[in-house]
């Protein structure tokens, strides 16, 4: 085994020789999908597109329809479970998994055996691209339910060889207790939960530092990206923070994944061939370094390839070398917004981990807060809502009146400059505000109400 | 593929063939765990018993010390955090799983890959037994966490071909809802939760008979064995309600198993070699159809095998014959009680030390305390009765609905995090209830009252 690479060959790979085979690939795929799985020969079809109309990749972003999470929703909910576009006979599949649903039925995925061999070998090459090595002790902090997070990680940790462990559901003692009895030197979590139990850790009188931690990997939503939240998670834990994972359609998830560098996300474009393209126009591909949505694209799974998925995540592109001699192009902000979650405020678009970014570098804030949306005739109005830091309020006395103008102060200056808007501030004691297990949700929408 | 049998020569191999291939491995293994693994060696030389004094089975029995869970924490505690009987270097294993460890610190379990390929190969036999085939989809309502249950059917299911899927722990609305959803046809479960899947599935307008569910597998309490039980699951459901498992240190646990004739489960004597002996004497072995305490041997585990475990759970076996042709004997009535006082709530085993011990850590109780137990229909309950502090009733007044209602969450919070089970709570004031002089009876056994 190569010490710094899963792959050295493919992994360096020179980026116009990986953009022939990626051309062959895609190619490929589309005859594939449209010779053999029904719902993309509809869709296709009723979208006038035929794969012979793909000649180049510039074909392939002018040409190829987008699919929404909703166009699966819809299939599945038309030819349920599994929509028709298996690509294998149900009885061969072998796990069933499913997004949040959060908004409804969920979608399923099913895996046959072939797909998650195929998974569990990108999942490896990523996370050894992020420094998980046989002898590391892997502790996944996600509930191994639907959800693809945490299988992923498992499948890909024991592909490379490291040793795995679920602490379960919810109980974050239980988590910071286990991770200290068994030893973990690599954490896999969201980036909520990774501060959840830094809270706890500290709260149980554990050190942080002193644990044989030595790498988080953080997922499920960006964070470990934000410059704020991937310091607390490296200063908290003595850790390094990489930023990982695209979202589960794409399983394998972890295409967009940090080396240890830590200059934003490689890209495996040779598995997940990804674009940015303009927000109102995915048939158009930016220029590199431009902001704009994110869509993926299955280059080699057989069961339910997901062609130009239309993430709604937002991000830039950068093809800008690496010290780690990877010939990837990297996100080098990972994914930093939604392109659906962005709000508007006095005509100004902000982004909910724009205000958590700017929050966590001001000192003297604690570490959880609210975006509170409220409705003053037709615009939009937001208020921050911020615990201020425990060393504030020593032996569990107020700060004094003097200190929160100053903090205020700073706040909504730091704020100001970060976002372009001038938002009201309320200062909450520390550990006031519900803490989040898994995905956090900080964006309180009162706007009906009021 | 038979259609009948995993492997139909082994299943139904001549039983003094059988004994035979047993006492051979048993002598390997023996040799095996004395040679390699320190841990043995030292318990055996301590015991002044040497593998070489085995000849027959009833050496075995006669002259093998057991193992306890005790035994087994001690170790681990000197030797953290595996043991000096994990029988490969560290850094190749790729599981970390553990029991409940409501006593405190569990146990943990390494395995590596050749012991996981093991396993998986014997669960799939067993689950086969059980009647699980490749086109089923068996959903997997357990959380899958340290705990062995969910784990070993997840891999025999995937051993089998079958299609697999875990709703992911708690919520039960969520598991009734991608029951019919994914249309599952086998459910792995404990007998707990089955039946309050029953009730949700009714309360939700589901009609379970007519859910694709088919056959029910249960683990993790004796429940399918009991013929209340399994009369309600089986009417309830419209399925076949099977016993199974052993005990997590058993690894794979389902070598106890029902076939569909469902006379008793089945003993997978040529895996797991288990024996019925004296509950006061682990070196007396009892005749055919006697009760005893169950013991028992991993014959082919290389990783932290047990030799002659002492699990607790009392028997009796039988070896007549079973129209399905299998020539291992059989558990009659499975497993259905407790040798010592572990309690088995809701599949969690807990110890009334544990419940005492977390009620003495939280802040604003009294000193005294009893577990009042009942039974609702076939399962076991628990009620903690509890003083209050008599600081919270200062001159005499009883304190505040607030301060109780803030001290029953504290109080159901830590009990539940200590011992894995959520307990129903009823405060009494201070010195209420009688003090033990010499022996405490903290357990009020009220369940052949209802």
């Amino acid at each position: 085994m190569d010490q710094a690479f899963w792959n050295r060959e493919k992994e360096t790979l020179d980026p116009s020789v990986r953009a022939e085979q990626i051309l062959r690939d895609i190619k490929d795929q589309l005859h594939y999908v449209y010779d053999e799985l029904p719902f993309y020969r509809a869709y296709y079809d009723e979208h006038r597109f035929h794969p012979d109309m793909v000649k180049t990749l510039e074909d392939f972003t002018r040409k190829v329809p987008v699919l929404t999470k909703d166009t699966l929703r819809l299939e599945q909910e038309a030819h349920p479970p599994f929509g028709r576009y298996l690509g294998f006979a149900p009885e061969d599949g072998l796990h069933v998994h499913g997004s949040s649903g959060t908004t409804g039925r969920p979608t399923f995925y099913l895996f046959s055996r072939p797909d998650i061999d195929y998974i569990r070998g990108v999942m490896a090459q990523a996370l050894y691209t992020a420094g998980v090595r046989k002898g590391d002790i892997v502790q996944i902090s996600t509930d191994l339910g639907m959800f693809m997070g945490g299988w992923g990680a498992l499948w890909g940790a024991e592909e490379i060889g490291a040793a795995c462990f679920t602490p379960g559901a919810g109980n974050a003692e239980r988590h910071v207790r286990l991770m200290h009895e068994v030893g973990a030197t690599v954490l896999i979590t969201t980036p909520t939960f990774g501060l959840r139990l830094l809270d706890e850790a500290r709260m149980r009188g554990y050190d942080p530092v002193r644990s044989p931690l030595r790498l988080g990997i953080f997922i499920g939503e960006p964070g470990a990206g934000i410059p704020g939240t991937k310091a607390a998670l490296e200063a908290g834990w003595g850790i390094k923070a990489l930023d990982c994972a695209t979202t589960s359609e794409m399983t394998p998830w972890a295409t967009n994944v940090e080396c240890e560098e830590r200059h934003g996300v490689h890209v495996l474009q040779d598995e997940v061939y990804t674009e940015i393209v303009a927000k109102d126009d995915p048939q158009r591909l930016l220029p590199e370094g431009e902001s704009g949505a994110v869509v993926y694209t299955h280059l080699k799974r057989k069961g339910q390839p997901m062609i130009r998925f239309w993430s709604g995540d937002e991000s830039r592109m950068t093809s800008e070398p690496c010290a780690c001699g990877r010939t990837y192009p990297r996100l080098p902000d990972g994914v930093y917004g939604r392109v659906d979650d962005m709000l508007i405020l006095r005509g100004v678009n902000v982004y909910p981990s724009a205000v958590q970014r700017a929050l966590l570098e001001v000192e003297g804030l604690g570490s959880e807060h609210r975006i509170i949306l409220t409705r003053k005739g037709a615009m939009d109005e937001a208020t921050i809502r911020v615990e201020y830091d425990s060393r504030l309020a020593a032996g569990g006395s107020t700060p004094s009146p003097d200190r929160l103008d100053e903090l205020m102060d700073r706040t909504t200056e730091h704020l100001r400059a970060v976002t372009g808007v001038r938002f009201g501030i309320e200062f909450v004691p520390p550990q006031t505000l519900e803490r989040f297990d898994v995905k956090a949700r900080r964006v309180v929408d009162q706007r009906s109400a009021s």
